[in-house]
């Protein structure tokens, strides 16, 4: 959920005046327009963990917005203080009390989700009433975008390492030492405890039309300008006609990384691994897999592997590495193109349904239902609205297959543009591999940015609790098959310790 | 949920006649213009009491329409019957199975609705896990019409004691002796425990875009012809151009009920109560009353009161012989007319949300937030979307109000229509009433069928398990009262004895 948001994205102070003078300018003129109009509310939640940035970021959208015209609210949790506490009013009573009319913008600091998260992370709420609070979330948030109001969903993230940093860099300073108190400190033994049950509430909360965006808060400069350029987003976007066609319009795609950076550029493509011990990881990973396999308790579990990357990251040889290991009665590997015709008559995910294991069974997808947020997104071969609401949906698609007691492997199997173009090149060169390269293929190369940034928004909103992504370097393809095993046999035993 | 389906609706042997052939015409012409279109598909789930005509409704489909073009699939529970068992797929692969392609018609006969209802009622599912599968079933509906999908949600009702007639006079017959089994008789021993869980279901799963109609399946050719209108209401709806906003577009209302029959027009209105044992009961309900709301347990719960009626029904009078019996410092009346300027800048529900009371306190509500689906929609007030969402949110809203502790009782001040007349007479002819008549009452009164249908729906899909509706024939007032207040110190004497 938080994967791209780690990666240390960081914009230049003077790249940072320039965005902001900008900016502010179109963010006050957006302000006004949406004042004029009384279409619609704009309600900007401001979540995330504590350290990167929330607080910082709702006074500059006072400072660069008119301030008269913004509500900003910050709520405790109930129980923290007795002030806020509802006097037997449902919980969601506090926020009705502060939904902005429309033409207005309310900050909310401390909202909705802050309370459910709470609530559980100290072991006060079980999961099960936690799930139901989200639900609740769900139905409230649909009913906002139906009725109008359109929703920014901010999350601030750093590492605990990051945000351990940054206290203490405040305290060296006599002027900022304030800051930093011992509740900070105590509140950081906490993080670990805390992060998964966001990620789960993101993953639940995490719609077509209320999309959370997870920003990277280690960069005051880099968190601002990707805020506020996003704010600025859903004020033009709450300017447009709104149609009471049941539900709110699509919120805003996902903006671009301000600095360019992706997930993909920061991995380390640098191991490489020698042949003679390719060859003995190889063997011995493929006994261990097939052993990990024929264990009794996998009658009742099945296993799903899906394998994306950009064109010749290796994703057909690995998966050979794979079956290698297994019994060809209880394996199927589908190949997944542009769907035909009866496939588009369906909906999206139909065609994958009908390719799901039976108990004992592995299907490994080469290429996915990830199409949608990666091909179909890039080349615009599905709406906007379409692909936007295809995190929720796959997300609920892996968590049915989870609940059934499938292990959903996700891969990425990730080379870098110049690996890309030896490939493409050896196979132009080489008689028996022509077939495999396509204009297509050069095409798509063209747009790598653009696919850059739709993987990074894939795997904030789709690495979940569940079923993680794991990115492999495959610019070394021994290296990365057998990273790609090694992980396999993990998850697959992870797994069997859970439950069987 | 169930209300208006246990008037016994019913049309004559030749109506029957008139409408189906006319009805099968247009069926068979929606079906090939869709097929034609390949634009939408159309679902139809088929659900309800055993016994209330769900397979002949199928067949009967089958043969108006053309079969080769409808895909009928019936689903046992997968533990009734080994062979659907999913084989370690999630509960929904059967279904992604058999979805219809676009174009085409679908009716699922046993569905993702049955096995939930079936394993809570049965005891297997625990609450929670039936609530976690409701909210499943909501979000893949919801994806099934954000892809354009238009799912017709049918609910086959009739009472116990209406299936128990049935079923002997099937069995009296020795043609048709054979339609009732030993299994059919058992299963009726269930119904009571089938029937709130099921009508729970419909108020978790009754969205804008995909809504429950329930229909009363007592008289074999007003089902049937229910049934069809409404289907065919659907297919055109189908063919209307389908845009990816985010959801499929709202689904056609409603339909009016065909014999006109209505649940207002059901009521008893003949009795009466005399002024000495009307005063009588009056001072002991409200001593009665009184007592119960300063019992300790009350210091945690509250009080919402909801009165509706047509036009002079009485709710402010009714309302007065309530709050004499309250301490003025713990109530509130609320009367509610056309929203103001600032209300109207914010969603729909956020007025009432305003004047919740908090724990020891009571509000009462003289008119509501039932406006949506009454004045507003009958006057053409908000859109359509708007007001069929309605139901779905207010349900969500009462939702939480009852996790809170708040006691919801809602009434319906029942009138006839001569009453209503013989009323407006009198006020006009008091000087000192003469201004509690408007034309606008006198307009209101014209539309009487449209509200009395408004009236039907409202009782169907807001008549809940956590707070259901009372209708109190009114024409005589001092029974009225008695009534109302009688009802109201039973529920509150209830809600005492489980919580608190």
């Amino acid at each position: 959920m938080f994967e791209s948001a780690e990666i240390g994205h960081q914009i230049g102070r003077k790249a940072y005046k320039e965005a902001e003078a900008k900016l502010r300018q179109a963010l006050l003129e957006a302000q006004y327009q949406l004042l004029e109009s009384k279409q619609r509310a704009v309600i900007v939640l401001v979540n995330g963990v504590d350290g990167a940035g929330k607080g910082e970021t709702v006074n500059l959208f006072n400072e660069w917005m008119d301030p008269r015209h913004i509500r900003t609210e910050a709520f405790a949790t109930p129980d923290a203080s007795g002030e806020d506490a509802p006097l037997g009013h449902p919980a969601m009573w506090r926020f009705w009390q502060v939904l902005p009319p429309k033409g207005h913008v309310g900050i909310l600091f401390g909202n909705w989700y802050t309370d459910p998260i709470v609530q559980h992370a100290l072991g006060h709420d079980k999961e099960s009433r936690f799930d139901e609070r989200l639900t609740e979330v769900r139905a409230f948030e649909r009913m906002l975008s139906a009725e109008g109001v359109c929703l920014v969903k901010l999350w601030f993230h750093m590492t605990k390492e990051g945000v351990a940093k940054r206290f203490k860099a405040l305290e060296k300073d006599p002027k900022t030492a304030w800051r930093v108190t011992a509740h900070d400190w105590e509140r950081l033994k906490h993080y670990d405890r805390f992060v998964p049950i966001s990620a789960k509430a993101l993953r639940k909360t995490s719609t077509g039309e209320a999309p959370w965006l997870v920003i990277d808060g280690s960069d005051p400069g880099y968190r601002a300008i990707t805020a506020g350029q996003y704010l600025l987003d859903n004020l033009l976007r709450a300017l447009q006609p709104f149609a009471p066609l049941g539900i709110g319009h699509a919120a805003p795609p996902p903006p671009p990384p301000l600095d360019g950076r992706s997930l993909l550029a920061t991995q380390d493509y640098t191991r490489t691994l020698a042949r003679s011990t390719y060859e003995d990881q190889l063997e011995r990973l493929q006994g261990r897999l097939n052993k990990l396999l024929r264990a009794p308790e996998w009658k009742r579990r099945s296993l799903v592997l899906v394998f994306e990357g950009m064109d010749a990251a290796g994703k057909g040889s690995t998966i050979r590495r794979i079956t290698q290991a297994l019994d060809a009665r209880h394996y199927r590997v589908i190949p997944v193109a542009a769907p035909n015709e009866a496939e588009r008559a369906q909906p999206y995910l139909w065609r994958f349904w009908r390719y799901l294991p039976r108990w004992g069974h592995t299907t490994m997808f080469d290429r996915s239902w990830y199409g949608r947020v990666l091909v179909e997104r890039v080349e615009g071969f599905c709406s906007e609205p379409d692909w936007t609401r295809a995190y929720d949906e796959i997300n609920a698609f892996e968590e049915q297959l989870t609940q059934a007691g499938t292990v959903v492997v996700k891969f990425w199997l990730s080379i870098t543009q110049e690996e890309q173009l030896k490939r493409f090149e050896a196979r132009q060169n080489t008689p028996h591999k022509v077939h495999k390269i396509t204009p297509d293929d050069w095409r798509n190369r063209d747009k790598w940015p653009l696919y850059a940034h739709a993987v990074d928004d894939m795997m904030d909103r789709t690495s979940t609790d569940i079923a993680p992504w794991h990115i492999v370097a495959s610019d070394d393809k021994r290296w990365s098959r057998i990273e790609v095993l090694r992980l396999l046999c993990e998850r697959v035993e992870a797994a069997l310790d859970t439950k069987g």
